[in-house]
């Protein structure tokens, strides 16, 4: 048994979308009262929202953004434009309010939840805050493997307790995010190791880096890289990854088993979804790629992954604040396959007409 | 006097916008927790939402959809994939809920208004559909002047009432939409006639015209445009616009004029947004553009205008539906400015520190 085999027996199997309510969806939506396609990639949308809901008439019920944070050995490399310290101080303003995901959350009347997944430094408590640490922050990868295979294993299972524990027995959508001062190398270095995709094309400035910090960036990860070999996905989550990566794998995959809508984020949770898809890629299937983020090399992994985000605002926030705005697009791709009329029941002629 | 100069004195000026508030906007916008410009194209609309209205905590308020219906004459010459009746028929489909704006207008908590601006048949009365009919129908712009000149007068002042009437006193935002079977190729005519920019890069495929369809429209127009020799862009309007264009050049110059929000739609709205440019560039200080449409022209007219859109949704609809849909963002876009905190209020260590 592999190592990746071993821990997907911790998770329930992914139910297939159905194809058959795909199908009736896809005729409905043409019988709408617009131009056929005339809706663009809301049409698509809708018609995947009714597959995975299995109904022509889907609806988004207590939806949660979910923040993983942790912190990242490699971070001290200068690899950041920010310090370590401001992941704890932004957990604080999560759970305060005042982060901007914490405002988009209000504005769609999602529920917040944050996790510790492996901040270095002390979160205190809050009724929206789940301590899940692992670590205060892992190791330096480009000396030694981030995390162990153990930290690993316990990571992935603490995304899916997560899930399960903030989303109400009717969730069926969530919108994940991050934050994580460093995470943009891991996120890049997992990408280039899992895509196979050029390192050139996988780093980008993430919060802010000048041309100087982009070249400590580069020649740290390259150096990382060269420490490892292996190819197998769950290897290379702990060799590189962060907890909050790892336990957005395992969120992504607990979420997928329940048939929830996964609204995901920028750069390191697609990253995290590439992960996850290369396990069972089933997983996809669930996900809604809601906003394309400035960092560069996130429009290459979506093309990679053979996806369209549905927003391109320039956002390189994280957060979850990309797919919380995309949110809106879903309502509305739900509420148009709901709610419009037909061209027989509006008495509208169609072209043939 | 011009005719421009004489159709103008009965607007009221278009008031600057608040350059003081703005300046104040973007230092606050920068000192809010989150690296400077993350937040991508959500900052300037939010600093411009600040200009507008002349405060650091913009809001919506009131906001309304309206939506111009009228034929045109050009129709007759298959300039377009479905027939005439149809413009008729989607009048009732929005009044009746049943069309994607009466959707998406119901979900944005928008009143919806749907104008008879010159429909060729009976659109009945509804308490929500204005009658402001200038005539049955444009003539068909290939063998004359589509309007009079006393016809396109009109026009510019029932756009302007409508505006006024539908309008709460505390209205600050609306979202401008039409309809009608053939527009495209007046908008087209129109747009090719006011920027310079060649007639090739001006004519799409509406609603869905095949490859012999294209062809025809091409021809039309080319023919349309060799009949008229002016560059006076009221007396292009009146040569080939649509009575539901005209109304919304003068909707767009009243609003502005009010200092209202304009969430301005797909192509034939752009169109007319570069007419009311053309008369005074003041009116795209109050625009934001909402979606770019699927109709290539609209690309190359966004470019005309040196403005972005904020959604590529790959929609092609009209009715201001793409403007509907980037509402969301507008209202993503007050929330952040108006509810983040700021590093210091936070408590979150910037990149300085």
């Amino acid at each position: 048994m592999t190592a990746a085999a071993h821990e997907l027996g911790s998770f329930a199997p992914i139910p297939p979308l159905d194809e058959g309510v795909r199908a009736a969806a896809r005729r409905h939506v043409d019988v709408l009262t617009k131009p056929l396609g005339a809706l663009g990639r809301i049409e698509p949308l809708a018609v995947a929202l009714c597959a995975m809901q299995g109904t022509l008439r889907p609806e988004i019920k207590s939806p949660v953004a979910i923040v993983f944070a942790a912190d990242h050995g490699v971070a001290d490399r200068g690899v950041s434009a920010y310090p370590r310290a401001v992941t704890t101080q932004m957990v604080s303003n999560f759970l305060a309010g005042g982060a901007a995901i914490s405002v988009l959350a209000r504005l769609q009347q999602m529920e917040l939840w944050v996790v510790d997944a492996g901040v270095d430094g002390d979160c205190g408590t809050h009724p929206r805050l789940m301590n899940a640490k692992i670590r205060r922050g892992t190791r330096d990868f480009v000396a030694e493997a981030a995390m162990t295979a153990a930290e690993c294993h316990a990571a992935l299972l603490a995304g899916k307790r997560v899930l399960e524990q903030v989303a109400e027995p009717d969730s069926n959508a969530v919108v994940l995010g991050e934050m994580g001062i460093g995470n943009t190398a891991a996120s890049a270095l997992l990408m280039h190791r899992v895509t196979g995709l050029p390192l050139a094309d996988c780093v980008g400035r993430g919060t802010g880096l000048d041309d100087a910090g982009l070249e400590r960036k580069r020649a740290a990860l390259a150096s990382a890289s060269r420490r490892v070999t292996t190819a197998e996905p769950l290897e290379l989550l702990a060799e590189f990854g962060g907890y909050e990566i790892a336990m957005l794998v395992g969120a992504l995959r607990a979420a997928a088993a329940r048939r929830m809508l996964i609204i995901v984020d920028g750069f390191t949770v697609t990253v995290a979804a590439a992960v996850a898809a290369r396990l069972d890629r089933g997983v996809l299937d669930y996900c809604v790629f809601g906003h394309c983020s400035a960092e560069h090399a996130h429009r290459a992994l979506l093309r990679h992954l053979e996806v369209e985000p549905l927003l391109d605002l320039g956002m390189r926030l994280g957060e979850g604040t990309g797919a919380a705005v995309a949110l809106s697009v879903v309502r509305a791709a739900i509420a148009l396959v709901t709610d419009m009329a037909t061209f027989e029941s509006a008495g509208v002629s169609n072209r043939a007409g």
